[in-house]
């Protein structure tokens, strides 16, 4: 679900047609929808409200300050990975009480920082990330509190590399080897150990995976309660789908109606982390066709955002829908997504300026007759667009603009060539 | 060939101890030696020297400003894909007349760019490119020089995403369609197409591609010039290689021995544009071991540079050799790449702390025993290193370090989170 629609036969996010967006800010650029950020995080909060959960919002998805602000006044916390992640979340006000920090590869800077900024949680990868925790907080004379990662080894059936909760991943600890973890460092008081972390993927588009990997990880909850260990927090992650090749994604409510039943009653304090199905459908990038190009029997749309602005069809062959704002007659869709088809369409590659044959920004789709000039919106592009975006070729990094009803606001603005050599100046 | 070398057991770049480095501005950091850097320019110069080729630095293949001064004040012009990359050859004051201007989505901005900066040529990828330069060019009442762009339509046999001079390419045009092109266009003033450019992929490991195009791109020059088209000049690209696994990148005088008799008394202006070859062997990733870990059967050795700092691991499977920058007694290598055997290595992942399971900079190594703290060289990194670095879970990117001698300066200083953030503060 999402608030970009065709009106009139011109596709608009919200009440803001997006070539008056282009006129302003021009091209390649993000654009986000305030309605849909809030309409996706508030399925969430309803859907799972009756056990009360805490909302860490997960920054790496989309990591835009406004948007940061925006799911905070809603009563967002944050999941944040990094310490410039945290740095994030505190600049949009976060509750440092509501910030849970995960990540195999915690520097001692970034630990400091996390005590210095008192949050709510350390999600914990390893015993060696562990030792060094108890170690810093120690000699802070600190003491935080911690969640234990674990493994349920689960498969989320997803893209390899963003497939996190199996056995063999560099995330978390074998639930075997959790109860060890306990036994071994859960009686000490600088890192309080009193939380169980999970996390499978991103996205899973069905509820089995969860259902699996949290039973699994009560089954553990309750030996390590019998062990006399006062475990009061389950984090069961993110990972909830999104909407690119149809209306794959179960909405929050399905995920709740497997997942609560489950947690009911259990004296658990509930964490989540949804980040791609908050964001992934609230966000297109807006594009430019350059050129059209026959090669041998190839066409080819040339448009002018490349693999450095969107990287998910190179890196992890996502697909994502690709439509004009402004079709020719007839050619507004229905529906979105893989099923479209209509008769007059093309087969195409859709392809960025980017010197490299991985630069493309869909392979063998269909699309109808455009030109020079046309207007391209790339849905489903508010996750892991923008916050992976690079300057390959020195490109610079496209604005980010956030709609609210008939209003916009650039809430980042378009890097300046001068921008990229600017730590490079002696 | 490069200058990192191990002096008493401990990595060196020239005469720099690579810890000493690391004190001084921490890890992740890029390290680029200049003596490397000259050697392989050097190397493409003298290979080439009897056609006189104009070398045109490929700034997209490392692209800081210092090692762009550098290549210039060795005389190298540049080969620039964008606004951005004009930009960067224009402040490292290099010669407009030696600048060529490729890539397939050229904007209208960019060219007026051009244009006002008096580039040497335009590589002309379609024809509707052309067709825009000629009517910006008329507009501006300015008259350029291009070499029109031709897919030979060999295998270079590299990684599908870095195959640019196959048919089914987004590059180029066909030879069969150069020669309509040439009778359509090609009697106009305001674009002056008298040049021929062909690039086929990168790396291009062994010379019988570069044979092959070359010898089917003369017989196009042959045919051009038959129909009275005046063609001077010979763009034959880039694409050399650079040791990655081995010693696999033949020297450029093996190439030069195989391509300089092709176009031996042919009449051509010729241009080269190496990047690769020059750049990747010249610099390493320097980066430091936070974690081990064993998750399942796997050993995880997690470091502190991440896929945002070097994806192509994760984007093309790259091989980057791994080794410590001190290692154990009995551990320094005889020489570098997949052959390393030396008995009580182990079989690791090296991973990075990006929260996805692609951030990974090595799949099933075997490396020395190692532990926390210890200071690690990903070689070859030179080359689509720094250039594709990400801000991704809200990371700063490294600093870069030019070495010279027993001299080193920082010619990017690291990025701070505030960097990061500056142009979304309202």
């Amino acid at each position: 679900m999402d608030h970009f629609n065709y009106q009139n036969g011109e596709l608009h996010c919200e009440d803001v047609p997006l070539a008056r967006i282009s006129e302003d800010v021009g091209t390649p650029a993000y654009v986000y929808s305030t309605a849909t950020l809030l309409h996706h995080y508030d399925a969430v909060a309803k859907a799972f409200a009756e056990v009360r959960p805490i909302i860490c919002y997960s920054i790496k998805s989309c990591a835009n300050l406004s948007i940061c602000r925006l799911l905070r006044e809603r009563g967002a916390g944050f999941d944040v990975v990094s310490g410039g992640e945290l740095y994030r979340a505190l600049a949009a006000d976060g509750d440092p009480a509501n910030i849970v920090f995960a990540g195999v590869g915690k520097t001692d800077a970034e630990i400091h920082q996390a005590i210095d900024a008192r949050i709510g949680w350390f999600n914990i990868e390893s015993e060696a990330e562990l030792e060094n925790l108890i170690a810093i907080a120690r000699l802070r004379g600190a003491s935080v509190n911690a969640a234990l990662r674990v493994n349920p080894d689960v498969d989320p059936k997803t893209h390899r590399y963003t497939s996190t909760g199996k056995k063999e991943s560099k995330f978390g600890v074998d639930l075997e080897r959790a109860r060890r973890v306990f036994n071994d460092y859960g009686r000490q008081d600088a890192v309080r150990l009193t939380g169980i972390h999970l996390h499978i993927g991103s996205p899973v588009n069905s509820v089995e995976p969860y259902v699996s990997a949290i039973t699994k990880t009560l089954g553990l909850i309750d030996a390590l309660r019998g062990d006399g260990f006062a475990i009061d927090t389950l984090d069961i992650g993110g990972g909830f789908g999104a909407h690119y090749k149809a209306s794959e994604a179960p909405p929050a409510v399905r995920y709740a109606e497997a997942i609560v039943p489950l947690l009911r009653g259990r004296g658990l304090k509930i964490i989540l982390e949804p980040g791609r199905s908050i964001a992934a459908n609230a966000g297109i990038l807006l594009t430019r066709v350059l050129y059209l190009k026959k090669s041998g029997e190839r066409d080819f749309l040339i448009v002018d955002a490349g693999m450095n602005d969107l990287i998910r069809p190179a890196l992890y062959e996502a697909y994502h829908f690709i439509w004009p704002v402004a079709p020719a007659a007839g050619f507004v869709p229905a529906q979105r997504g893989e099923g479209v088809s209509m008769p007059g369409l093309r087969l195409m590659d859709v392809v960025g300026p980017v010197c490299e044959s991985g630069d493309f920004l869909a392979k063998d789709r269909m699309l109808p007759p455009m030109q020079r000039g046309d207007l391209v919106a790339v849905f489903t592009a508010g996750a892991y667009g923008m916050v992976m975006a690079s300057h390959y070729n020195t490109r610079p990094n496209p604005p980010e603009i956030l709609v609210d009803g008939n209003q916009y606001r650039v809430v980042r603005r378009r890097e300046t060539y001068e921008d990229l050599l600017a730590a490079e100046r002696e």
